[in-house]
């Protein structure tokens, strides 16, 4: 039996699957977008629109169903502002997807359509999983461009190009192109006492604990921000680090790189400016937490769908 | 024997810390900067300071050594820019140290000073591992705090807060946070033929062969950015994709996401915009690179230092 560099021993093969705004299967072409892009999806049949004000997704209400998709014609009544429209990628069937802003008053829309942003839309599970990813690069995108219509050279009015992943400046020719933030989330892991280290931001729902997470900083790598985050934010000392799964997070475009840290101290000193509490939980509290009713009493888990919840629930089920 | 999570097949326990620009060990102290950090260091005794111009940092000759470390004094005559200064952090004994922009022009310093950029410092071995981690970190906030002088919401002037980790704009309040780009550079695995996928991109030095590598597009997982890379530059499908280091890079500000990927196909379909050449490598090939003068006549692999190296080396080194 050949050993394989794939093989692992993690309780799901890609926990990154598993985790809430990857279901988009759009094929994105990344590499071949061309000024042209975006008017050629716009003329070709069967093109299919996401609709957004602001940050918020347009769904249309059809007997209790929730509809998301507009073709040219429903949208024209909104005001789509098409020099702001992106190029989200090809479906299977080879028909484009877009994302368009569109310029009618968010009163006068919330009076026709349910409006609502991508959490909302996890949370309340108002759109089918891949239309979820599909949301999560639209706003990653539209936020990105809306926060860019200006150089950051010299101030002129930038314009939108390839199909919406470009942006230039006419005066100085300054290029702009979009942005991920690389977020670490990690579960430190006190491995003797069988327990992980878990806090509470002060703006947390009552009662959930979470992993601990922050920006990755200039020139860094994923294991000395997983331990300098740690570190800050709770006193504990961790060694080993050990990559688990990734997550986009469209608030606004963060890459969640979800990590298991190695704890090598015991006591806690908890950074109050970014927490509210911070402790470790054992095994049977962890289990408990993930059968618990958000709304109950005890201490609860992240929602099933942040990739905090996965780096819980891995551990509890891991192969011992 | 108790099963560890953060037991490693692989043959180093933490591969990043085998790359270049990993050897800052500063403490950064990122959650508590406040307005007063800048003023405060420079106030304390001891500070010590990398210079820039522009991009590039400036290396005192003094009898056949370079040191890259000035004081407040020997700054004065090269015109520093103290409102664009930035706090990289404290070192071991307590006193900070600093990167600051110098305003005198480059023709002249040039005739003063040796002046390199990150990639011919690490090329050239012009400075120690742990003075290259911090000229990374310098670079990478340099370059965002220059490209974002005027607020792109609104055109009006911004500044510097926070040590030079943020900008605001005092027209409309816009806040600004420091950039990470994250790229995924993966090694394509062929494990059944006992092959690794490499290509050459158009610019490289001659005869040298690296790994695949892109951009994250927004809202995608690692996993997915690195099939899709894989597969619009060589038309390789992959499937199992496993994380193995990362690495700063900053020209100007990328998080480097080594990864693997299993082959799943075997037909390569170079995409000729983005390579010049793409082709399998036999693991003898691949120890002969290693092992080969990148100025000889044979294919080479890239330089040591860089991720792409690392997940070369370790997969010819991999137990098996």
């Amino acid at each position: 039996m050949t050993h394989s560099l794939f093989d692992t021993d993690a309780p799901h093969g890609e926990p990154s699957r598993l985790t809430a705004f990857t279901g988009n299967r759009l094929d994105r072409d990344a590499e071949h977008r061309t000024e042209d892009s975006l008017g050629q999806a716009l003329a070709l049949g069967g093109a299919t629109i996401l609709a957004f004000s602001g940050n918020r997704l347009l769904l249309k209400e059809n007997e209790g169903t929730l509809d998301p998709l507009f073709d040219r014609e429903e949208l024209e009544p909104l005001l789509p502002d098409l020099a702001g429209a992106i190029l989200l990628g090809m479906r299977q069937d080879g028909s484009p997807r877009l994302a368009v802003p569109v310029q009618r008053a968010a009163e006068e829309l919330s009076l026709l359509f349910r409006l609502t942003d991508p959490r909302s839309a996890l949370r309340d599970g108002l759109v089918a999983e891949e239309v979820l990813g599909e949301v999560a690069q639209a706003v990653s995108l539209l936020h990105w461009n809306d926060a860019n219509r200006f150089c950051g050279k010299c101030g002129t009015r930038t314009e939108s190009r390839l199909a919406g992943y470009k942006r230039i400046c006419p005066a100085c020719a300054h290029m702009m192109f979009p942005r991920t933030d690389p977020v670490v989330i990690m579960l430190t892991v006190d491995e003797a006492r069988d327990r992980v280290l878990l806090g509470r931001g002060h703006h947390f729902t009552p009662g959930m604990y979470s992993a601990l997470a922050g920006f990755v900083e200039p020139a860094e790598t994923i294991e000395d921000a997983v331990r300098r985050e740690t570190r800050e934010e709770s006193g504990i000392v961790t060694g080993r680090v050990r990559y688990h799964a990734s997550q986009p997070w469209p608030m606004p475009h963060s890459l969640m790189i979800g990590c298991y840290a190695e704890a090598l101290s015991e006591d806690i000193r908890i950074d109050t400016q970014e927490l509210e509490d911070c402790r470790w939980f054992s095994r049977a509290e962890v289990v408990a937490m993930l059968a618990a009713d958000p709304a109950g009493e005890g201490p609860s888990a992240p929602l099933r769908g942040a990739i905090a919840h996965r780096l819980l629930r891995d551990w509890a089920e891991w192969r011992r």
